[in-house]
């Protein structure tokens, strides 16, 4: 057993600790019980291992990459029970005594999806306030801070322009495609080669589409999809594996530009947001393993923290540089993107934003034209157009459809989601690309058709708006635009199809139609079926392998069915322009799947400029997220789960509000000396690879010389202290970097040192912060070679030349690079304040103390859920 | 001595705890420096006390109710530096070892100023987590958990709806009085009875003026000012008195209405946000202390943290209503307002600015009427003038020229504060009164003179926008207003006068003449002297005894000035409108006085109507915050600062970056024992009044029998290991309802009870929260009872009725009361950390242990300034 390779080891490694080691073994007899209930538990889990196994492999298949060897963790499964250092995983929870029931929101997680969920190790947003850090604050000028301030506003300043550019390939990308394709199509249209037409349509979309779908085949599935799901999770804290990669940023370009051009029903902004945050994430730390270059001009934000501060300034900048909406690109950062917001980082994203929109409008309009619209889409919302207070409980009854409709979405697409990832986990992943195959021609077929079937109608019967403001508009430059008719087989000039011009049509195009003031371009019917289409398609599109968005869709299918409420109001009632119904229609639908509230409406105004109807957007998205709520949570929250991210929401678990910490804190903690055994650091790394991110750092057992009850004499005091908390990462920089000592001689007792006996605290080793004197750091490892270190990649323990004379004979003196502001948590907490506490502060390793200062259990991410 | 007197009184009562005496006593000794040290100061002290109390009365004069007994605490000073205690107070300061400079933004804070910030005790925003509110917790179905959601939501819906009324009321007595002054007085312009006219506008000025700084009288300085400084301090976590109370709410209710009037250069929105706060603040806590009637139906949010809440709530609906702005208003109580944002208070606050603009509109337009512009301004930006991208360099200057203005204004109008509090501090509060007067006298002269001295101008000269769309789209309800020319002494319909459109107008006529489109309305000369008018009526208006808010009037002058600029650039370049750099110029000017950013650029947005504008305003915005950045902060920073608000910032501040915890803790603690004689209790609460709010519980030593190195048999361990936090609240209800029990058993060390000695944590008395059975809390002593008597007052102590001898035997039992969540701080962290924790926490005390859990300092809200 692994158990008794360790205390053999440690037994002969740790001399002088041997007061220690008894204590060690004193522990392990008393964590038989714990260990017997693992040995029993050991045959439930190899039982239920086939299962999960089975389910592990199957959900794998989509989300994660093909390549990660899942089949391999399982099979240490077992191997990992049985060892007796505390580990990080979810297996963690197995060995509990009490059986949690694990729940968020609805869902109920089960053995075999924490088995996924413990794949996902956790980021370092604590900094980390160690000795060295503090002797490089000690060290750092004032002009150094300004310095570092500065960086981060020319970082945002370059994220904003990148993403701006990017943004703009991408419109101009697809635009041109459309445009080919349209022309193209209708020119045999016209020519009555009907079949021909609409083989060019379906060709092109054909082409668009697989190819779309093969380049995620090489970046892997991580560039499918949104990836608003990985954003989220990455800036709660979730390290992700491959989710902000430049081979990811790269496929998922390709595969946005393809897919948009592809006549599928997805939308570019969701990509776009991922894309933003990629390349946020890669701006301040840009390196190549490969060429081995690692600049050291961004030094200073080679951590988490600052990454994530990036990464959620380049999602908003994506949504700005996406619909032209930087107010609107800032609020789903702080709403919906990120879980850690600060008021200095929501100036520093504003500025992104305005520089995002910014670089877009100037590419995409010169210098000298007049601005007007920015982003990606436009529209021209008429300002004349008003609405009466009664017409508030029409657009109520929008945001209840909304928030039905969009529960619905959220419920149909997430069960698909859930057969697609058993349906083709075991299958070759160009199954996939036949499932794009499939859904471009269905697709094609669907939409084409629809204006095929579709009468004819006169153009004179679209009654365009007799007002002379239309025209008048336009002559100063807005742009309020006049419907483009699209004939499709219908006499061009004279007549049009309603339906084409939705369906054979771009995405933007047909929104614009439907959010056209001229009240009869489309008759009910029309709508109807187009708003049944549309949904239909949007539910099974999203979650092929390609990226796509959601956002352009759901507002198609919202501003559909908005039209559609206020074409049959009209109907009854005089005076209803069914554009504004369109508007909050797509509200409405947007709020229902997303659950946004306030960036959404800022994004929808934004869009739209329509200010004036700002009051109903509210309105309508409160009350389709109100309705929406009590059905389930919104399409990333589902996908989150689905994917097995261990996410925290920003509340506490509610079936677990009655627990204390002590119920869910992992109490097999692994920790280290103060002055650790180089032996034994190589050892618990080893061993407790994959599982176990954080140390707490103990002191060493002190001279005592007290004679107990018994009258025997104690040497060692078996109280050890918590000291600070070491990372992983820190200890394998400490071992390649070789920063090694001898043996360190241990303190007396204070109590012992003569002195005042009574005085209430004696002082330790290095209690005051402002006295680091005592213990002399490395001079070769200094804050920025370790900052620097942190973010590099190193070889295995094995391959780091360490002598075995080192291994045996030196020793590591932690407590320069230990984190002494690390935050404890004391065993009476209850579990929500350990939640909040957690959530806040952002932590990954939250050490629980007893009324000893001993570490009597840690809690990580995992335990929380 | 008082220590002496405590000591003595401690031996005789405290029998048992003999072992804990001495080491009290130990302590004294060892501190005894510390008292060397305060005994030398003392008489530094007592010399810079005439210095400090002069500038202290000074200064309180203006800030604080001149009811407060500012000479009574200075009186105290000598005698609280001998206090044996732990003191909450800024006193606290004066007995460190360390002198350290205490600075903020550029500001250092003099012993003086410590004085005063001693005053603001701080507010309790953490849950008390005790045994009794876990089984409350215990008890409550998830029916309660959904009511209690669903209350806070009525409750925000009930803010909503009374600040939409009270935007309402202050709206509609403004228009009224505004309209009948300007008509009567043009009616005696016209016929050419100038001095009559001035008379009656001088007169009618002059009686707001004087009500509105008269009803400040009663009711105290805290009414007059915008109160945004009050409502950010109280959010942040500082209890200023009298600041949300239903007195001061109807005081500035009153003097807003009135002072608006006086047709001095001030705007309501300041007013109306604290008024929205004090709203917010008293629908959750309706209760009336005159009338002993303490409603129950809310008593779930009876406590600081919930009413927090819903005073970001109603600050925000304030602005909404103010501006008809709701997404503004949120922002602002994100940004600006609030120290403490989740998103779940995005939603409701969202909600509840969404009905407070709707409360308003309804109000105001009824229900039939077409809805167009929401709440107390508005503006009709036409859609149809643009800008070209070149613009943008102008718009930057005008971002630059704002914020120089801004940060001038800051510095003038700080300094002026500053003045005016050395000025009247001693005075009688009539010459308050007095200093209206004046004003009203300079402003209406000086306003009615500047109009008086323009020439007439035709009315052809300023050209109306000669296309055809201003007109046509009037056509269809939308007003893009023709400007109202004022004849004052001109020939009516044929000429006007230019300067009495801004200066001889209401301040929200006044802007928008100056946002109008017709280019031509105001020559140069007009602009520059109006420009500089306003802004030196602004600069000394604030800070007079009466409620204004500077939004308006800075967004006038702002206006003005960008037109002014707009003007001049018009002279070489073509196609230039100026209106769009007035909406430019109002925004800079506003970000450059108060520092808002995105917030800022929604309300402008929202205002105008002029979404196509976001980009420059953005720009503006931002450059102008960059720009005043540089000298100094925000005007509410300021203020804040000369009233001494222990306002945290979220930033640590810069200079105490290298300290530790233990270099600004307060090493003195007072600490209580888990089950603490009545006697002790009592004692503490008499000595530390107004000094220490909470005090760390501790266990009681326990019996030991261990034998020291010496042989010495030691009783009692003196180990006492923190367990918990406990307020003065807290002891005064227990006090008051008795709960009280005679001692408790000392419990034997776990460690010598047998079983496994080496076992690593022996478990201590409470360790496990899931199991609370070991203490019996008091059944008389309810959560719901606990939390109602925490939000009432109680009778002094001596005038409790407990008995001489419940105050010899009886103990309180204090573990059931006690929040066994308590943040702890260890000794080994930084000042930073600690400032992070604190601020982000919101907590209010922060005990510091050592390594062995004992108290050995404790960290409240000022020792971080």
């Amino acid at each position: 057993m692994v158990k008794n390779d360790y205390n053999s080891f440690f037994d002969e490694a740790d001399i002088n600790n041997n007061n220690n080691n008894n204590n060690n073994s004193g522990n392990n007899s008393s964590y038989n019980n714990n260990n017997n209930n693992n040995n029993n538990n050991s045959n439930n889990n190899s039982n239920m291992n086939e299962n999960s196994n089975q389910y592990f492999e199957d959900s794998d298949g989509i989300f994660l990459e093909s390549k990660d060897d899942s089949s391999l963790e399982i099979n240490d499964e077992t191997a990992i029970i049985h060892k007796p250092y505390f580990n990080d995983s979810g297996f963690g929870d197995i060995n509990k005594q009490k059986k949690l029931t694990h729940t968020r929101g609805k869902h109920t997680f089960t053995e075999a999806e924490k088995l996924k969920m413990a794949k996902y190790e956790s980021l370092d947003f604590p900094i980390i306030d160690n000795q060295i850090y503090r002797e490089h604050l000690r060290k750092t000028s004032k002009l150094n801070h300004i310095l570092k301030t500065f960086g981060k506003w020319l970082i945002c300043f370059m994220i904003g322009v990148l993403v701006g550019i990017t943004a703009y390939v991408v419109k101009q990308s697809v635009e041109f495609v459309n445009e080919y394709k349209f022309k193209k199509s209708e020119h045999y249209l016209e020519t009555q080669k009907k079949f021909i037409g609409f083989l060019v349509y379906y060709g092109i979309n054909l082409l668009f589409g697989i190819s779309a779908s093969l380049v995620i085949i090489p970046v892997g599935q991580i560039a499918s999809g949104s990836g608003i799901p990985e954003v989220k999770g990455y800036l709660n804290g979730i390290r992700i594996p491959h989710s902000m990669n430049v081979k990811t940023l790269i496929g998922k370009l390709a595969s946005l530009i393809l897919a948009y051009s592809s006549g599928l029903i997805l939308g570019p902004e969701g990509p776009m947001i991922h894309i933003g945050s990629m390349l946020g994430g890669a701006i301040g730390q840009v390196k190549s393993k490969t060429l081995r270059w690692y600049p050291k001009i961004f030094w200073k934000y080679h951590n988490d923290r600052d990454r994530r501060d990036f990464i959620s300034t380049g999602a908003a900048a994506g949504v700005a540089a996406a619909f032209g909406a930087p107010i609107g690109g800032v609020l789903f950062g702080y709403e919906e993107a990120s879980s850690f917001w600060s008021r200095q980082l929501t100036w520093r994203t504003f500025f992104a934003c305005l520089i995002a929109t910014f670089t877009t409008n100037i590419i995409l309009q010169g210098f000298s034209v007049q601005i007007h619209d920015y982003g990606v889409l436009k529209f021209g919302l008429s300002n004349t157009v008003l609405f009466r207070y009664a017409e508030l409980i029409p657009f109520a009854g929008i945001g209840v459809l909304g928030g039905l409709l969009g529960a619905l979405f959220v419920d149909l697409n997430a069960r698909l989601s859930k057969w697609r990832a058993s349906f083709f986990a075991n299958k070759k992943i160009y199954l996939r690309v036949v499932e794009v195959f499939i859904l471009v021609t269905f697709t094609s077929t669907l939409l084409f058709c629809a204006a095929a079937f579709t009468p004819c109608r006169d153009i004179s019967q679209a009654q365009i708006p007799n007002n002379n403001n239309g025209s008048s508009s336009s002559n100063n430059g807005t742009i309020i635009e006049k419907p483009i008719f699209i004939p499709f087989f219908c006499e061009k000039d004279k007549s049009y199809n309603q339906m084409a011009g939705l369906s054979f049509n771009s995405l933007d195009a047909g929104l614009r139609l439907l959010f056209s003031t001229s009240p009869n371009i489309f008759t009910i019917p029309v709508l109807i079926i187009f708003t049944l289409i549309s949904f239909i398609l949007t539910i099974i599109t999203s979650g092929l392998m390609l990226a796509s968005g959601l956002f352009i869709p759901m507002m198609l299918v919202g501003a559909s069915l908005g039209r559609l409420v206020g074409q049959v109001i009209a109907l009854f009632f005089s005076n209803i322009d069914p554009c504004v119904y369109a508007m909050v229609g797509a509200s409405a639908m947007m709020a229902g799947f997303s659950r946004m509230t306030i960036s959404l409406a800022i994004i929808i105004v934004e869009l739209t400029e329509g200010t004036q109807y700002m009051l109903p957007v509210i309105l309508s998205v409160m009350i389709a997220k109100w309705v929406g709520d009590i059905f389930n949570e919104s399409i990333y929250e589902h996908l989150m789960e689905q994917k097995c991210y261990p996410f925290l929401q920003s509340q506490p678990i509610k079936s677990f509000i009655k627990l204390g910490v002590v119920d869910i804190m992992k109490s097999d903690v692994v920790t280290v000396h103060e002055v650790e055994k180089v032996s034994r650091i190589i050892e618990i790394l080893k061993s407790t690879q994959h599982l176990h991110h954080g140390f707490p750092v103990v002191e060493r057992p002190i001279l005592n010389n007290q004679r107990d009850a018994y009258g025997n004499l104690q040497q060692y005091d078996d109280e050890t202290a918590y000291s600070g908390l070491i990372l992983r990462n820190q200890l394998v920089v400490l071992l390649y970097y070789k920063i090694f000592c001898h043996e360190q001689p241990i303190p007396q007792n204070p109590r012992l040192l003569g002195g005042n006996a009574n005085r209430k605290y004696p002082q330790r080793r290095f209690g005051r912060v402002t006295d680091y004197g005592h213990v002399q750091a490395d001079p070769r490892m200094s804050y920025e070679l370790m900052t620097q270190s942190l973010a590099r990649h190193f070889p295995p323990i094995d391959k780091m030349n360490i002598t075995q004379d080192e291994i045996d004979n030196m020793y590591i003196d932690l407590r320069p690079y230990m984190n002494l502001s690390s935050i404890v948590a004391n065993e009476t907490y209850s579990y929500s304040e350990t939640y909040q506490l957690f959530r806040t502060m952002g932590l990954r390793h939250l050490p629980v103390l007893n009324k000893r200062s001993e570490v009597v259990g840690i809690v990580s991410r995992k335990d929380l859920l």
